[in-house]
């Protein structure tokens, strides 16, 4: 059962397990500083595939299928899968689970997809009635591109605000805590946040849009939990990157809570920016699902990181709505990940 | 607590009661044989605004209000909304629920969201935690024929086997089945679907894709349950128009399941179709929703329907999968809508 403590995080009494992860990147992210910790690499960025939209597909297929691997799971004993993308109807997760006999709950909430699925995994796990629960996100940088943006063939620039779409994809599978598969590593408390509206229109300043929701998710969950940030050994938020930090930070210290220690963001660790020409650094939802799960989630199997407060910010945007004249809101959902057997 | 029966679906032990739901039409529908159920009708199917988009978030906010209205609750007392729509990057959704602190899950299930909204909004009841969870999906007839077909202006003719997207929304109220307010209507069972592709590729054949997935779900649920189709009042698809019903109708007759009695399809019951030139049947995400919540939820809450198996269709397609020779896999969630009061 899961328990509502201060206003609005929900704490799951039988914390649910984490019994796999996997990650998929493409070429950029092979070359990037977290290299070593995916699951799979590509060279192809088509993945053999005809269309940026099927080889996005891909990725999130094959993030699942490694995840099923490292599990020792058939697909026929998931119960239920929740997952997402960037694309026009989620194209790529449903064209994806085309592929899988599993039962699917379609997500929407930008690059905040994956932080939602895992707590929205959390809370059904929680509910009883679940073997096994699937999550996954994607992102591809040429279809994202492609529909946000330009054609490619344009060649257009970005601004240096701009961030830029990770070629990525993660998965997660969950368990209730009884079974044997324990890595050790729970999803024990999650906040879902609202949509936060600060006035924001550029998309190219997609950070400094999310960094309010960023900060009232943080903040509502601290409070709620009566906690501080140095009772973390991380607050990874994805992907607000360099100028978005920035902001979160200075939103953080008004409300005198420094974050600076304890902070890092998934925009910031997927590529060496300044070597690898990233903007202001990483995004799109494969990049918070990726890091998450070839970086941190390894980390916290080895005991090198114990608690993370694991925060996916979306900016609430289409192509048409900046041309409407409309801001960009955003939201944040949390999940907090803990490994209980090294603490 | 949630508990799985038989292969995939799952009964909720605590069912969760509908406290309130609202639905908004447009003119239209309010031409349409359910026009009296409507909460609220506009002659304005732009409601005030200079978009579309802007429109149909409208709606959709305006549905929620009134569900609130309905149960005397403020938005502060919802702990979460469930939500979506079929436009890109679900921004009627997102848009409308600037408008509420409300924390979001977005959903996007094509047409099929608000059953799918309504199952996970009662798995997360079930799991504890909430007081008020609200629901809700949207969609509209201007904004859909812009997004996926031509621009209103070009006069496009639609093919008779083509379904015309409704503008309409509905949203339900659900809260745990120890509040007062319960009206008798809980979700006492939900089976999510599998993505299903047979094959079907036209875009204007969608009732024809969404069949074997509502008829898959249907039968998974009857195995599940040992129940026979005579053991419900109603079991109820949407949207799956004139085409994709006879179709379902063919599918279960020859797995010797006789569904002609107790099947109706909500594309058509929104309206008259022949009177009203509606090709197929309704379609999109707020048909379903609005039948659901001006037809078939008072007619629960007198006690003229008792046990209605709601079963949402969607296709699951972008404007661009059938461009780039892609099929239009489909995918169908049920939720098991009971009266007990009238038992």
């Amino acid at each position: 059962m899961a328990k509502r403590v201060g206003q609005k995080t929900l704490v799951f009494e039988h914390a649910p397990q984490i019994v796999s992860f996997a990650s998929v990147g493409g070429k950029m992210e092979g070359e990037g500083p977290l290299a070593n910790g995916f699951t799979i690499l590509t060279e192809d960025d088509k993945l053999g595939q005809d269309s940026w939209e099927k080889a996005e597909s891909c990725l999130q297929a094959s993030a699942i299928s490694h995840a099923l691997k490292s599990a020792r799971l058939q697909a026929e004993q998931i119960n239920l899968h929740l997952g997402g993308d960037l694309l026009n109807q989620c194209i790529a997760t449903n064209f994806a689970m085309r592929n899988y006999p599993i039962p699917l709950t379609g997500l929407y909430g930008a690059c905040s997809t994956f932080a939602l699925a895992l707590g929205m995994g959390a809370l059904a796990v929680d509910a009883g009635g679940f073997d096994y629960i699937s999550t996954a996100a994607s992102s591809h940088f040429c279809s994202a591109e492609k529909q946000f943006r330009f054609p490619l063939e344009y060649g257009g620039q970005p601004t240096p605000t701009a961030q830029r779409t990770a070629t990525a994809a993660g998965a997660v599978i969950l368990a209730p805590n009884e079974t044997p598969e324990t890595q050790g590593i729970c999803v024990s408390a999650a906040v879902f946040g609202h949509v936060l509206d600060y006035g924001v229109s550029d998309p190219n300043e997609m950070g400094a849009a999310m960094a309010p929701a960023a900060f009232d998710t943080i903040a509502q969950f601290l409070r709620d939990t009566q906690t501080a940030p140095q009772d973390y050994d991380l607050i990874l938020t994805g992907d607000l990157g360099a100028i978005g930090s920035r902001l979160l930070l200075e939103l953080a210290n008004r409300d005198n809570l420094v974050l600076r220690d304890v902070h890092r963001d998934c925009g910031l660790l997927l590529y060496d920016i300044q070597k690898q020409d990233a903007g202001a650094g990483g995004s799109g939802i494969g990049c918070s699902a990726a890091v998450l799960c070839a970086s941190i989630l390894p980390q916290m199997r080895d005991g090198k990181l114990k608690r993370v407060l694991f925060v996916g910010t979306g900016a609430l945007l289409s192509a048409i709505t900046p041309l409407q004249g409309e801001n960009i809101p955003a939201i944040a959902h949390a999940a907090l990940l803990e490994n209980r057997t090294h603490q």
